[in-house]
């Protein structure tokens, strides 16, 4: 692992972090099959107050805000090691969707939507959801939007349907993108509106279930309706029309956030298959280890997650130094390089653990499998190199 | 699809399976989240009636068993066309591990194995299982095996653990494979012995939850465990000392039949992919189908199967007409050449599919999950690899 | 290799076919530096005769002309064992284009084009060659054609530039496809034309370096220029506008012979390779034989040409049995499906080979390279799986 | 491209070394069928002047000797903008072998050695090569040496039998590794020694046609046999049995100089497929940019290029900050990582140009032909693969 990002108050920070997940959460993976609500009761009584003891509490906050104010590089660095456990991210509150909806706020939300939504979902007091895409309306055309936002008097009223809200089990409220300005050009026609979740209209469909499990907590993914749903207009995020433009913003780091998790995943995914190997027999004095195949699976992985490490970090820099706009294309990049590195490690390992890997009796099939979604979500990776190839283009022209 | 392997005798039975398979097994997957039990339950009581009653009842057996008497090659075909389901075997009286079971009493067992065993498992009244593989040892070295079977006056008194033991839950008896022979060179020191799942020391310990389902039914991996667990010595099947000779009588049209099944659900997923590309609309007038990149997939696809299903069914014409052992070879190639194809053809069945294609409102998640064991059971793909390179080898020297 | 598709007349002549390939032709091989005319002397002056003497003289042709009377399957055969040598097609006087423009003017040449043409081709006494792509246009849309023929009186008076026009270097005439008909739909403008190489305004601007090596003789690839070089109108092969639909017929016997001369070079490799490893010692009583990896290249291989061979071999007995035409799905499949195949087995050959394999003391290096093109001509391999995507596609519309 | 390991003395040269690369080298390829003794000529009559004159003489150089004194990720990058045409490095006095025999008589010659052999090499008056692999021996394992020296009075007696031997063609001195001490442990046995190319018995048998090319000049990979060469005893370069300890020592900054080309190469190969691919028409307003499959390549291209040279420069920062022992690991990474996407690379830019690609009117043909051995020298990636998961193992055990 290479030394070129860490920073010196990092150092004792990631530590910390990193065994702060291998003594107090892997341990907790066993606990799994009794769900995600189980794990939640025990990490929000048990381990966020030792978290906070530990004075680890907001990673990913401003000092302002009681956290440790760390740059994006810094923290994309703890964000791998969080993701060495399922629930590390959850445990130290940086879990997707809230950090995302936590900086949309930060950064855009008015003095009352900080007090009144933010300041509770930093404090982990409750969760949120960000209700985008729609079953009707293929992702890899976000302008495509059948829910709609329209203003009567001080309220907007909402009328959609959205799937894949992921976390909305359990959440207190959902951003929701819906066309406010159906008249604007398609880029200008949607906004981010605030909807409680006990707002009449709302209408919580089901959790769907994702590669065999319903989910339930925040690791869930929802269907949604919203039938007449009114909220008080001063909800909305911004100004009217600038959906878009916010989900930008959500982007940039988000898309570090994704990729540094990704990266964590493929460690110990490789972590497991490097250890399996040296310990199974397969005859007399001859492990798993001594077969230059596995041998050969194990260098190629090794390679390429430091080679995905590298370029999202060096991303990270670059938004830090110059913000995300200034490096389109490198978001682009990191979004499909790095879900093919993390499969390749995760099926790797999986073949060398045999029957074991297949079975949960272990994590990596839970990996595996919740992990599929990672080159389909946030722009099927498709998506994004075809537009890094027209981003390229057009350097040319 | 090739005409090449048809005859005129299977081209009705094909299409009437066919047809059956698509109108009323298909529509039952959308029953599958209330278990395999289930499942069983209508397949038993509805349509297994109607399969007898259509005269297709016995596709893998001989006439004199009041089957359909048909080759290798064309049951492949059939077993094909069984798996656009993934209760179309099962449904047919067809599945692992019974069919193996059932080839294995009928050529080997004992008039009195084959009357109170082999009768009502093709009669469909009974179920069985196979229990081989061992947690304690590496499946790639079959020789390894810690289940012993001593005899004791005219009983085998069996100790040892199990698992991957597929379709336990709920079989009347189980084939163990047990070192009856210690001292005999390593290959002739097991047997196969029926063990009836009522016996006492026979354990039950779980259902393996495999890749997100604990399974249910004959579709059900159990770990079991023997403890001073005694049967009849004529329970044994053949000699003692011959459990690896009838391993490898089992194995070459078992091959067949599995990989035929895989071909068969890389065909379903293949036409998902078609008919979702077409239908799924990304602009005004634009559908996936549109895109090169899907239209590239499709084509890759196509030709994978098409040149799969042709050297599988060349080698089951080889073993019908020189048998198994004249074609080793292609028997190996075969279990590691199928499987990449499949997987690839379902990760591109999902990707096309999107949110939808990871979420178990479809059935390719159910297959995406329960086909990546394929590259493991039945000795892991890299095992033939060496196998068939030590082989080629040996004819150069 | 598979038997399926041997037939009781066909085992002799490919036992004979094969052993001369070996016995008279590789060796032969290490005289390529000499370049091609050299090459083609020895072969016209030694080998023929020795080929006619053997009554293997006509591989390709009808009874009638003093052939073989084979089936496409049946030659598809002898196409992968005359590939095992770089010339082996040439020696058997079955090489490409040659044996394109003999089948061209068998099915649609006129009396005088059979006699004064296609009969001393036949006879091995002259080469032609087939000049169809431009410079200037994407061979990937054939209709694309800047060449035009315009009839004046009884003359066909033809101006253009082509290139790739293989062969050229010593043909006595090409078939060129030229616009005569330029206000007819697109694939109605262009003819077939038989231009003599002495014709004043044929212009042989240069043998195209391809890959390192200038070339000659047969083996080469031809720039031409026609300027204002006038042939007469009964030159003309069928109807004027045929050329695309009689550019179809080329194409299915074409492919065979291709995709087999592929499946061929790669045995060959696979070979090489194989006998290599065995012989490469790495330690005391260690050779590359024993090394994991290596046997998976070979196991892999291996199953890929039999896959490959299959699928061809397949496509040819349907093209006997019901047309080409019946089989263009099948016959863009192969295109794409066989060089892959083919490429994997010379670059694993190569690094088996290691510093040998690179260099030209073997024959690999000239595989690797000359047939790169392997992938672009013919249809670049992306052209046709889009052409076979949108067929299937139009099956499910 | 990334910002991250520029340093301020560095982006003027790199600006310098790239345009002239650009201006005044690579139009000199339309040159190189003349071979390379022709363009070694102009480039030491007339480019080396004006690298001398724009004070970019000496990249690689300390400041004692004339040169920048940059550090080696400074150098990378100036590699990878050299690598743009295949005799930048030459142009610029920093081919290998001669930098790397530059490096080892740097650090290890003795005053003797650096006057006579390094001063004149540093000037470019001269030219060396380095004879170490041999045709006897697997080059996977480097103890094994056939090649002798052995001690008689003040003079070292040579026999044996080389290959590969680049840059022999014209070279003033070659550095042979040769047996010294055959009683000593395996790694203990060889020595470097210096032989003037000039000394009796020392034969230069032929340069060995590489993938369809001879190679003259420095651009060339010789065989040779020493037959009783008698050199004076104080040519050995360091203590006798050191030549292994001494190789290690030109791995690592000479692994970063030729990966760094690789990715050179890479950024050439991308940037011709992103011109033509916007150039070249298929249909009316349609190029090959259009097509979805092209902007894939280059989008998966382009993000790999980047990882790869985050990888190796990180790499390098890490030979300046703690010596390459400290990063063995990372050293053999970069050696399997890099040429596998160097040669995807030229591949796809091969396929995007058509029929062009495949001709040597391009230099895309020369480059895919000579860097195919990269995956073969300086260990086969395989070995750096079992290497790197050995060492891997240990850290485990």
């Amino acid at each position: 692992m290479t030394d070129l990002f860490l920073t010196p108050r990092l150092i004792p920070i990631l530590e910390q972090v990193k065994r702060f997940v291998l003594e107090e959460l892997i341990p907790l993976e066993k606990e799994i099959h009794h769900g995600f609500h189980h794990i939640s009761k025990i990490i929000i009584e048990e381990k966020r107050p030792k978290i906070r003891a530990l004075g680890l509490w907001g990673l990913h906050l401003s000092k302002k805000l009681g956290g440790l104010d760390l740059s994006l590089v810094e923290f994309g660095q703890l964000s791998e090691v969080l993701a060495l456990c399922p629930f590390g991210h959850y445990a130290f509150n940086c879990q997707a969707p809230d950090i995302g909806n936590y900086e949309l706020l930060h950064q855009f939300g008015s003095s009352m939507q900080q007090e009144k939504f933010m300041q509770p979902l930093i404090e982990g007091k409750i969760r949120s959801c960000f209700a985008m895409t729609e079953p009707e309306f293929a992702g890899s055309n976000p302008v495509n939007l059948g829910t709609t936002a329209i203003l009567e008097g001080d309220k907007y009223i909402i009328n959609g349907h959205k799937w894949y809200t992921s976390s909305a089990d359990g959440a207190t409220f959902a951003i929701v993108m819906a066309v406010t300005n159906p008249t604007n050009p398609p880029h200008q026609r949607a906004s981010m509106i605030i909807v409680p979740t006990d707002t009449k209209g709302y209408q919580f469909v089901r959790n769907i279930s994702v590669m065999g499990d319903t989910g339930e907590a925040w690791s869930s993914h929802a269907e949604l309706r919203f039938e007449n749903c009114s909220v008080p207009k001063e909800n909305i995020i911004g100004q009217e029309g600038s959906g878009f433009a916010l989900a930008q913003h959500r982007l940039g780091p988000g898309r570090i956030h994704h990729t540094m998790r990704w990266i964590g995943i493929a460690e110990r995914a490789l972590e497991m298959m490097i250890k399996y190997a040296l310990k199974r027999e397969l005859n007399q004095g001859e492990t798993l280890a001594d077969k230059q195949v596995i041998q050969h699976w194990i260098a190629e992985c090794r390679a390429n997650i430091n080679a995905a490490r590298l370029i999202v970090l060096d991303t990270a820099r670059q938004i830090d130094q110059k913000g995300a706009a200034a490096v389109k294309d490198e978001i682009s990049m990191i979004k499909f390089f790095v879900p093919k590195i993390m499969h390749e490690t995760l099926d790797k390992a999986i073949q060398v653990h045999g029957g074991l890997g297949v079975s949960d009796d272990l994590i990596l099939s839970h990996l595996w499998r919740h992990e599929r979604p990672s080159r389909i979500y946030d722009g099927a990776d498709e998506v994004h190199k075809s537009a890094l190839a027209k981003s390229i283009f057009k350097k040319y022209k």
